[in-house]
C-alpha cells in the first residue's frame, strides 16, 4: 500500500479536524483491514469529576473516527488499481449511517488505545467492529459502526 | 418537582463536566420523563472542514449527556417521597450501558437541539429514546441509550 | 398510490415466507411512510414457558419484518412515475444491514401489533423506526433498522 | 463446572422452547465464557424464497439464544460457591435489555455455528458479543447483546 498517500489520509482525517485534534488522537497504524489509534487522558476528556474518568462521549468520538479512517484506507487500497485520483475526491464521502457503543468498564486510564477491523466490506456500506482499552488492557468499550462509502467506478485511461 | 434541585442536578451534570461545557451545552428543561438540551455550532464542532458539519462525535456527546440526565432526574423524583439524601448520593451513579446513534441527515446548524425521553424506567435500567434537531427541525440523528442507575432503598427515619 | 400492487408487495413478502407465515403475520396498513403488522400469540411464539411470554427472537422477527415491508413500500412508491416493472424486479434486492431491539416490556398478550415509521428514507439507505404493543397498548419492544435498497434508475422508454 | 447441571440449564433453555425446539438448535458447547450453538438449515427458516438463504428474524434468535444461555451459564457458575439452589431459581429471570444484529453476508448455508463470548459479567448486567457462521466458515451475522441477571446472594447455611 501507499503509505505516503495513507499517512496523508490520516492526517487530513484526524489531525485536521479540530474536535479529534484537541483531543490528540494519534493514526498508529491503518491498512485496509485495521486501524490503531492512541488518545491521552487529558482533564478536557474527564466525563466523571469524582472519579476521574474518560467521558463516554469522547469513547464514542475516537471510536468513530478509528471507523472512518478505516474505512477511508478501505476505499482507498481497493481503487489503488483503477481510478486513483478520482478516488480521491470521493473519500470525503464516508459517512457514519449508524454506531453502537457498549461501555463495559470505567474509563480510567492515562492512554487509550482505540482499534478497528473490517467485519464486511461491501461495494456500498462497511462495517466495523471497534474496541478502546486503557494502558492495562482494560477493555473499556466495545462498539459496532456501520458505515456508507462511495467507491469511484473503473474508468477506462 | 423541586425545580431548584433539578436546576443543582442539571448544573453538576452538564456545565460541570469539562467536555460538555467547552461545547456550551445548555439544559432548557428537564422533567422525570423529557429532558431538551441546546447546543450552538461551533468551529471546535465541525467535523467536515469542507462542509462545515456536526462531527458525529459531538453528536453522540450532547445525545448521551441527555439520556444521563434524564436518568438522573427520573431517579431523583421517584426518591422525593423516600430517602432523598442518600439518592442523592446514588445519582452519580448514573452509567451508560450502550448507546446506538443513528445519523440521519448531515449536521449543518447553528444551533441543535438535544431530546430524551423515557422509554421504559425500570428499577435497576433506563432505556431512552433520543433525538437531535437543528434550528430549521431538520432531524440529524436517532438514538437510542441504555442506562444503568441505582434507586435508593427506602430506609425508615 | 396503487393500493393492489402494494397488496401484492404484502402478500409475496410476509405471507409467502414459511417462517412469518407460521407465525401468522398479518399486514394490516402500508403506505411509503408507515406500516402496521399484527401477531397473534400462539403456543409456538412461547419464549419462556412459567410465564408464557413471546420470544425475543419472535419480536425481532415481527419487527424486521415490518422495517422490509415498509422499505419495499417507499422504494416502490418513489419509482411509480419512473420505471416501475424494473423496480420490481429489484424489491427483493432490500436488506437488512443491523437492528436493534430494545426489549422493554416482558411480551405477554393475545395480539401484538408492529409498527415502523420512515426516520429517514436515502436512495441507498433507510432507516426506519419500530415499535412493537400488544392489546392493551403496553410496549413490549423497540427498535431501529437500517436497510439498504436499491432504486431503479430513470430510463428513458 | 458441573456439567451434568449444564446441561440440564441448556436442556430447558434451548430444547424446551417450543419455537427453538422446532428450529432444531442445539448446544455444542458452554462455558461461563463461551457458548457453541448450531442450527440446521431447513425449509421453515428460509427468508428469502428465491434466494434460499435463512431467514434475518432466525439469524436474531438464535444468537439472542446463544446469549441468554450464556448469561445463565456464567451466573450458576459464580453461584456453585454460595447458594445455589437459590440461584437456580433466579436463572429464569434472565432478560434480554437489547440487541444488535448486523447482518454481513446473505445466510446461505446448510449448518449455522452461533457463538456467544464474554464482554464483560457484571453483577446485574452481562454483555455478549455474537457470531453466526455458515458450514464454509462465511461470517452470516454479528451481534451484541445486553442482558440483565439476577445473582444470588449469599445466604449463610
Amino acid at each position: 500500500m501507499n503509505t505516503t498517500m495513507l499517512k496523508e489520509i490520516s492526517r487530513v482525517f484526524v489531525e485536521n479536524v479540530p474536535f479529534t485534534k484537541e483531543m490528540q488522537i494519534k493514526v498508529v497504524s491503518l491498512t485496509k483491514e485495521e486501524v490503531t489509534l492512541t488518545l491521552p487522558m487529558s482533564p478536557l476528556l474527564v466525563g466523571n469529576f469524582v472519579s476521574n474518568r474518560l467521558h463516554g462521549g469522547v469513547a464514542a468520538t475516537v471510536l468513530d473516527s478509528a471507523g472512518g479512517l478505516l474505512c477511508m484506507a478501505n476505499v482507498y487500497y481497493e481503487a489503488q488499481e483503477r481510478n486513483l485520483n478520482a478516488q480521491l475526491e470521493d473519500l470525503g464521502k464516508v459517512g457514519t449511517i449508524d454506531l453502537r457503543i457498549d461501555y463495559l468498564n470505567s474509563g480510567r486510564g492515562e492512554l487509550f488505545t482505540a482499534t478497528g477491523q473490517i467485519l464486511r466490506a461491501g461495494n456500498r456500506i462497511i462495517t466495523v467492529q471497534l474496541a478502546l482499552h486503557n494502558e492495562k488492557g482494560i477493555f473499556i468499550a466495545a462498539g459496532t459502526g456501520t458505515y456508507a462509502v462511495v467507491r469511484t467506478q473503473n474508468t477506462p485511461a
